[in-house]
């Protein structure tokens, strides 16, 4: 009855990287955020604690955009004790006029890991100096790798620094993004030490405790925390809020509940209605962003639905430009 | 890096009927919701109201069950001016240790017409008369169809009657269904006397006002409620809860929210956290059910999660003993 292009991760990883296409069309979704009536409800979330597994479901609807992604990411902690990656997932692309199926994006996370990078970027871009040329990146995943790939996207970066708890990781993360990115990156194995200095920092853990202190950053640094997606992470000290003289959300409705910002309501620190600006509205010249150099900003990222939506069509518009992908009937 | 089965709804129809085994697993299901930690999130909604659209997510997880289903559910309800049907979707079935995508349900709707019917023959199971025999359906839609074929399952009907806003379609889905059940069902164009000498009725229809009315019900009657699964449905007078002896919510959380209880609490007969039975705690024998040949029995069902999980999980095994179904890797 209706037809729809599947893509696996290998034909998606042909047609979507993290590049400066990606990068815009993230970027104009955080405008559409807060210039459109875009319709973002909050994540549906399933837990299954008996195999330590979670499900977030995310969607957001984008006035004048074709189509609208259905995420669904899976994250179960034990799977690499059997071999398996902890998050893998995929995306439902539907028509925003009929909602008819127009593509399913077996991309097992991956257009996660590059619309979350892509966010960093537009972050950056935003929010730290101009001529920010030094990167200090906390964590040693895939997604530490990709924001520093990203930060190099829009800005000159020259130099990075690598800080994991586990320092092997660090170190062959370090050697590896040296020889990719072609520019110094090292590990070093004090956090404090890594942040000293820096012009951007940018946190990817899956962390519980702060790492980041109050007091540790310096004027006119920029902190991305991008690891706290979920309740209980918490990467930075919830008093750092008080030290930046910025504060932005990619989603105010979601920092509040399960970003950093989130923390420092509950330290309380920060009024649970306290109004802060989002990402999006500085992108849309509606809110100044950084305003001197001697500035501290804090961009406090948890992963919107709309940065889905927005990769998920370019992921359709080029599959059908270059006719990836099969074709499905249903 | 995973593989997964994908079904079309042709091979979802040659695999699922409206069967007892249908029934059975829908009832399991919520059993489960009554006695075991049953985890189902608030249902996602979505809306995009420029093109009179809204798109539900639902899902569950059943504890000792292998897999859990996430549901797509889009109504675009412009669809049938372009020669497209309103309503479609798909479910996505997940391995409940892992979190990996273990098949694609591509049923256009299919499954959830199943599950849903099977959900009407349960209620009738536990609420209705054991020796009811005569039937009204309000509604000439596919729904309103399968419920008269579920009761059929469940109880020794004999005869039935159809009622719908537009009198043609209501006796072409009797000639239909005369002929395909075999047994009389005739199409009645007054809505009270529909009901008026029936032993179960039920509602199937999109109404956004009241049909059934108040002092309509008779002693004996039970009444199932499956239309209104949006908060602005409504096909039941509030008063008719005050009617019935005993009232009975697929899920309490939801039919607090957009079932017929919602109407009710919203016109202030019911107070909002007032306590009523759940199918599923009556179907573990939990709470008792119909405790007289004359009370009056209303089933408030606005679909679950569960049932979801339920259906699909029957799907998947059928599908793995027949080999239906295409594998796909990403």
């Amino acid at each position: 009855m209706s037809g729809m292009i599947i893509l696996t991760e290998a034909e998606l990883r042909k047609i979507i990287g993290l590049d400066l296409d990606a990068v815009t069309c993230v970027e104009q979704a955080f405008a559409a955020l807060a210039t459109k009536a875009v319709a973002m409800p909050p994540i549906l979330r399933l837990d299954i604690p008996e195999h330590r597994g979670e499900v977030d479901v995310k969607t957001a609807y984008i006035p004048g955009i074709e189509s609208f992604a259905i995420k669904i990411s899976p994250g179960f902690f034990d799977n690499p004790k059997i071999g398996l990656p902890s998050t893998n997932g995929m995306m439902v692309l539907l028509s925003s006029r009929t909602g008819l199926v127009q593509a399913l994006l077996l991309d097992n996370g991956y257009l996660t890991d590059i619309r979350t990078a892509a966010a960093g970027a537009v972050a950056a871009k935003y929010l730290s100096r101009e001529n920010a040329s030094m990167a200090a990146v906390f964590g040693a995943g895939m997604q530490a790798r990709l924001q520093l790939e990203a930060l190099t996207l829009a800005r000159p970066i020259r130099e990075a620094r690598i800080w994991a708890r586990d320092a092997a990781k660090a170190e062959s993360a370090a050697a590896e993004l040296t020889a990719r990115l072609g520019l110094p990156v090292t590990a070093i194995s004090d956090p404090r030490r890594a942040i000293s200095g820096a012009d951007i920092v940018v946190t990817t853990t899956p962390s519980e405790a702060p790492i980041v202190q109050a007091g540790w950053l310096e004027p006119g640094q920029h902190l991305t925390a991008m690891g706290s997606d979920a309740e209980h992470k918490n990467e930075i000290d919830p008093a750092v809020i008080a030290d930046a003289g910025l504060y932005v959300a990619d989603s105010l409705k979601q920092t509040r509940r399960l970003g950093e910002l989130h923390h420092a309501i509950g330290a309380g620190l920060v009024a649970p209605d306290a109004v802060f600006a989002e990402l999006g509205q500085i992108v849309a010249g509606r809110v100044q962003g950084r305003t001197s150099d001697g500035q501290i900003t804090f961009a406090d990222l948890t992963g919107t639905g709309i940065q889905d939506t927005a990769i998920a069509n370019l992921a359709f518009a080029r599959a059908n430009a270059t006719k990836a992908g099969t074709i499905f009937e249903s």
